[in-house]
C-alpha cells in the first residue's frame, strides 16, 4: 500500500521526443525515499563511469520525495540529480520555492531527461497532459523573461524552471532557476550545464492534484501543533535572513575573505540593520514554509538598480562581500540579481571572481585577458566580471567553469589559490574555523558543500543534540574530539532532508523532537511504519550509495582532500593559525563509517545497508 | 689565478660524435664551485620545461668539483645532473667509487653529453685523448660484465661507468653504475634512462694527470692531522656499514615496514652480528676514503649465491628487507647484487616490489599480470619481481618506472600506496618518525631524498651541532621546533657537499671543525679567499638555483607534499599516531628562506644570491 507516494516518474528521451511514465515498487521508494536518495539509485544505475556528462547518455533527474505536496512544514524543495560535469563525477543540486510542489501538484514526483534535442525545447506538464514545445524563440533569454514568457503563454499560476545564458553556454558553475524573479536555485554541480547540453530550456508546470495521505487527520493536527511553534522559533532568522549573523561569522573566522586569504574585514555595511533598512522589502518563504528566511530587497535607482526581486543569501554575501574585500550591499545585490537572470551559481562565481582579482593583483591576469581591471574592493570590476563569466565574454570564459579549470589555464602557481574540492568552489564557511566544516568538504560527494553536514550552526553553538536521532555531544572549537562522529551523524541527517524532501531549517526548529516527528509525519503520509533507527539507516545507505558512485570513478581516500590555501594559516582573525587536522580525522572517520583505510565502503557495510550490488 | 681548479669540461654531441673541450671562468667556478652547483648552473642555462628528458635537447652532465683528485680526505664523489625522467624536472645523483678520481686524472673535471647517437656507443678518455668507440658488443651486457670487458680492453687500471640493462631499456629507476663488482651507483631519478635514450653505454677512464695544488704543503700537514682522526671517530661506521644501526631504527619506527603500512617487525637476522659473521668477505672504501664503510659480501652457494662485491647498505636493506616483510640478509645480498648487475636503483625497485606485493595482497595484481606470485615475506617472489622489473617483463615493465607509473596502470586505490615524493620512491626514513624527514622530502628539489637535508642522524641523536657554519641546537623528536631552521641549514652544507664533491659523512667526523676545514682546505687547493659566510651563501645560491629550476616548471607549494601512506598514521612501533605536519612546517621553511608564501623565492632572495637572472 503506498499511500499518497507511487514514485512517478516521467521519463523523457530527448533525442526521439518519446515521453512515458514509470512508477517505483515500495521496495525501492522505502529504501531510498525520493530526492537525493531514489535519484542516487537511479543515476548509479543508470549511468556509469564513462558517461559523458554533457554527452546524450546522462540523466537529467528531478525528484521530489514523499512529503511534497503535503501540508507538513518545510515540505516542498526539488533536487536535482545528474553526472556532474564540473566534478566529474556525482552531482546534486536542491532548491526551495514552489516548483516542486507545483510538478507534485501536476501529478507527478519527477521527471528524467535523457539524449539531446536537436532544437532547443521545453517541457510543458498540466494535470491533463505532458509535452515537448519548441523552445527557439525563448533561446537566449535569461530566466526572469524565460519566465516570465512562460506564465504569460501558460497562465499566471503556472511555475517554471529554466536555465539562463549561463546554461545554454553550458558554463560549469551554471544552475537550474525556478520561481522567476524569486530567484530560487538549484545552484551546484553545474547542473545547468547538463540541461542546457540537452538543449531544455525550460520545465513549466501546473496543476491541482491533490496528494493522497493516508492518516490526514493525525498528520493535520501535528502540524496545527507544530506550525507555530517552528513560527517563533525560528524568529531571528525570518527577522534577519540567513546572513543575520554576519558580524559574529567575521569575528569567530568563518567567512571568507580576499579570496580565503587575510583574517579580519570590516563587514559593518553587509549586516542586518543595514541590509533590513536601506534594501530590504519584503519577505520570501517557499511553499509550505513556517520560517520564511527569504529576503526581497529593491534598490530604486543608481548603478545597483535592481526591480524587487530575490535579496543576497547568506553565501552569497560572503563571496561577493568581503571574499571580494566589498562592504557595501548595494553591488551585491545587483550581483545575485545578475547571476540569477544569468542562472550562474552565486557561490561558484563569487569564488571565480576573487580568484581573479587575486590572479590580477599578482600579475597573472591582465586587464587586456580579462577584458577589464580586476581589483579587490572595486564594486564596478566585480559586475563587470559577473557580466562577463554569465556571458563567457574574455577570460570570463574560463572562469565560468570555475576556479579549477581557470587556475589550470593560467597556470603557474594558479592552481595555489583556486580554492575548490572537487571541482566545487567553497561555500562561505571556513574549514580553519572548524574542523567540521574542513572534514565535511573534504568527504562530501559533490566536494565542497556546506550542506551535507550542515554542522557550521553546530560549532558556532557548541552543541551538537543528534536531533532525536542521536545523542546529544558538547562541541569545543578548533578541535577534532568528536567532530567525525558528529559530521557521521549530520551526513545521514541531511541525506533524509535531500530525499525527502524537506528544508534543513525545520530540524533547527524542532529539534530534539525530530526523528518522531519525521518518522510520524512520514507514517501519517505514506502508511509506512518506518521507525527512527530505520530512518536514520536509509540516511546512512545513501551516504554510502553515493559514496560508492565517486568509488567506481576511481576515488578514494587520496581525493578527500582540501585545496591548498586551506593548508596555510590564516594570520589574523577568529580562525588565525588553525590548520584543520584532516588526516586524524578521517582515519576516525572512516572507522565509525565502516569504511577501510582508503576510504571504501568494506563488504560488511554494504551488506548492512542492503547495497552489495554496488561492489 | 684558478690554481688546480679550471672548469674542464669536455663536451660531447653524440648526434654528430663531436667533442670538444670547454673551461669556465673563475667567476662562474667561485660562485657554484663543481657537482651539483656547477650542474645546476648549466642545466638551468641549457634546458627548460620543453625539454624531452629521453630526447636529444637534454643534457647529460658529469662533475666533480673543486676537491677532486687531491688527497683531501673523502674527496672523491662525482654527480650527474640531467633532466630527469622521472621527476619530470629536476635531476641529480652522485655516487662514489673510484671513477670520479680516474676522470679528473685523465684531465677533466667534467663531461656532458648531448644528443643521441645512431648507435651505441662508449666514451673513452686518457691522458692522450677522448673518442667515442663502437658499444654494439656491449649493449645487452650488464653492468659487471661491461666493466670486465673495458678493462679488459683499456687496462685494469681503467676505470669505467656504464649502464645496465634497465639503462638500456630506459627503466625511470635505472642507474649509472660505476666500479664495476665495486657495485657504486648513481642511483636516483633514472639518469641511465637518459644514457641509455642517448645510447652510451659507458665510461671509461685512466690517467694519472696530477691536479695542482696552490699550496700543498699546509693541504698535507692539516690532512696529516685530521685523517687519524677522522678514521677514529668513525669506527662505527666501518664496523657495521650504514646498517649498522638497524634494530634501533627499527625501534623508534623510522625504517619502512610492509610497504610503509606496518609499525614493527623483527630485524633480529637483519643486524650487525648477522651481517658481519655470515655474509662480510672485507670492507671498502672509496677513493681517499678514511672510514671505508663500504661492505663486501660473498656468499659461496645456495640460492642467494653471490661472488665477492658490494653488500647492501641501509637504504637497501630496509626497503628489500622490513619493507618486504623479509628477514633474511641472503635474499638482500642477491637483491642488491641483480640491481647492480641491471643497473636499476635498489631504492627505487625495493619500493616497486613492496608496492606489487601490496597491490598483490589486495588483489589489484594478479599472478598472471606479474608473471609470479608477489607475497610479503617470500623471498623467491622478491627475487622474481627485481628479474622482472630489470628486463622489463610482465608487469615488471612498468614497475621499472616507478610505483607512480605503476599506480597509474593499475588505477582504483594503487595510487593510495605509492610512496614516492616528485615521482621518486621513498627513501627508508620515515617522515612520521621526524617531521624534519618529512619537509625534507617535501622540498627536495629531487622528490624523496634522504641526503638533500641528511637529517636523520640529527633526530636520532636529538642534536644538530651546526658543523661550524651554524650555531648548535638541542631537538625534540616528534615535534616541529626548529626543525624548519636546521633542514635550511643542512641543505646549504649539503649543497656545498655535492658540489665540492666530497662525502658526507666527512662533516659527521670533522663535526664543528667542518667550516674551518673546508675553508682552509678549498683555499689551499685554488687560491680562493671565501670566508665561512661566503662559502655556505654558495650552498644557499645552489639550493635555490635548483628550486628555480622546479619554478619555472610549474612547481611551488602544491608540490611540496607527501604521499597519502604518509598522511596515514602507524598504528604501533616508535613512530605511532605520528603525521608530519608539513603545512605548517612549510610556512617558516619559507619565511626563512625568503621565499613568498606559495614557496618561490622573492626577488631580494634573487638578488642577494645573485640569481636575479632567474626571474
Amino acid at each position: 500500500m503506498l499511500g499518497g507516494y507511487a514514485g512517478k516518474i516521467l521519463r523523457i528521451d530527448l533525442t526521439t521526443g518519446e515521453l512515458h511514465n514509470t512508477f517505483y515498487d515500495e521496495d525501492t521508494l522505502r529504501k531510498y525515499l525520493g530526492g537525493s536518495g531514489l535519484g542516487a539509485r537511479i543515476l548509479y544505475d543508470e549511468t556509469n563511469s564513462d558517461t559523458d556528462p554533457l554527452g546524450p547518455e546522462n540523466l537529467l533527474i528531478f525528484l521530489t520525495g514523499p512529503t511534497e505536496g503535503t501540508r507538513m512544514p518545510n515540505a516542498g524543495r526539488y533536487q536535482v540529480i545528474t553526472r556532474s560535469p564540473l566534478t566529474g563525477s556525482w552531482g546534486e543540486a536542491n532548491s526551495g520555492g514552489k516548483w516542486g510542489v507545483k510538478l507534485k501538484k501536476a501529478g507527478y514526483d519527477g521527471v528524467i531527461f535523457k539524449g539531446i534535442s536537436p532544437k532547443p525545447v521545453y517541457l510543458n506538464i498540466t494535470e491533463e497532459k505532458a509535452e515537448l514545445l519548441d523552445a527557439s524563440d525563448l533561446w537566449g533569454k535569461d530566466s526572469f523573461e524565460t519566465d516570465e514568457i512562460l506564465r504569460e503563454r501558460h497562465g499566471k499560476k503556472a511555475c517554471t524552471c529554466d536555465i539562463g545564458i549561463g546554461g545554454e553556454k553550458m558554463s560549469l558553475l551554471s544552475c537550474i532557476m525556478n520561481d522567476g524573479v524569486d530567484g530560487r536555485t538549484a545552484g551546484r554541480c553545474g547542473v545547468g550545464a547538463v540541461m542546457g547540453s540537452k538543449k531544455l530550456k525550460a520545465i513549466c508546470v501546473d496543476g491541482n492534484v491533490k496528494t493522497p495521505i493516508i492518516n490526514e487527520l493525525s498528520l493535520n493536527q501535528s502540524i496545527k501543533e507544530w506550525a507555530p511553534k517552528i513560527m517563533k522559533d525560528m524568529e531571528a532568522l525570518r527577522e534577519g535572513g540567513t546572513s543575520c549573523a554576519v558580524p559574529f561569522i567575521e569575528e569567530i573566522g568563518d567567512i571568507p575573505i580576499k579570496n580565503w586569504a587575510q583574517g579580519s574585514f570590516n563587514v559593518e555595511n553587509l549586516a542586518t540593520p543595514v541590509y533590513n533598512a536601506k534594501f530590504l522589502s519584503g519577505r520570501y518563504g517557499c511553499a509550505n514554509c513556517a520560517i520564511r528566511c527569504g529576503r526581497i530587497v529593491e534598490i530604486k535607482e543608481g548603478p545597483y538598480k535592481c526591480e524587487e526581486t530575490a535579496g543576497p543569501e547568506y553565501e552569497t554575501l560572503g563571496l561577493f562581500g568581503p571574499n571580494c574585500l566589498i562592504n557595501d550591499l548595494g553591488p551585491i545585490c545587483k550581483a545575485n540579481e545578475l547571476c540569477n537572470r544569468y542562472g550562474i551559481d552565486t557561490i561558484g562565481v563569487g569564488n571565480a571572481v576573487a580568484f581573479a582579482m587575486e590572479a590580477y593583483e599578482r600579475g597573472l591576469l591582465t586587464e587586456e585577458q580579462m577584458g577589464c581591471k580586476a581589483r579587490f574592493g572595486n564594486a564596478e570590476d566585480m559586475l563587470t566580471i559577473v557580466h562577463k563569466i554569465g556571458r563567457r565574454e574574455d577570460f570570463g570564459y574560463y572562469l565560468a567553469d570555475g576556479t579549477k579549470v581557470a587556475a589550470k589555464v593560467l597556470g603557474g602557481i594558479a592552481e595555489e589559490f583556486s580554492v575548490e574540492q572537487r571541482g566545487m568552489g567553497f561555500p562561505a564557511h571556513d574549514p580553519r574555523y572548524a574542523d567540521s566544516i574542513g572534514l565535511q568538504y573534504a568527504v562530501s560527494p559533490r566536494g565542497a558543500c556546506h550542506l551535507s553536514a550542515n554542522c557550521h550552526g553546530q560549532e558556532y553553538g557548541g552543541f551538537y543534540g543528534g536531533f532525536g536521532f542521536y545523542r546529544s555531544i558538547k562541541l569545543k572549537n578548533h578541535s577534532i574530539e568528536n567532530k567525525p562522529e558528529m559530521n557521521v551523524e549530520l551526513e545521514h541527517i541531511m541525506c533524509l532532508c535531500d530525499s525527502l524532501t524537506i528544508c534543513k531549517f525545520l530540524l533547527d526548529a524542532t529539534g530534539d523532537s525530530s526523528a518522531d516527528l519525521l518518522v510520524s509525519w512520514l507514517s501519517d503520509i505514506t502508511g509506512w511504519d518506518l521507525d527512527k533507527e530505520e530512518l536514520i539507516k536509509i540516511g546512512e545507505r545513501i551516504f554510502n550509495l553515493k559514496r560508492m558512485y565517486l568509488v567506481r570513478d576511481g576515488q578514494s581516500r587520496k581525493d578527500d582532500k582540501l585545496p591548498q590555501r586551506m593548508r596555510k594559516r590564516r594570520m589574523t582573525g577568529g580562525s588565525a593559525n588553525n590548520i584543520p587536522d584532516i588526516d586524524s580525522m578521517l582515519d576516525r572517520y572512516y572507522e565509525i563509517r565502516g569504511w577501510d583505510e582508503f576510504g571504501i565502503p568494506t563488504e560488511e557495510t554494504l551488506k548492512r545497508l542492503d547495497l552489495l550490488d554496488t561492489l
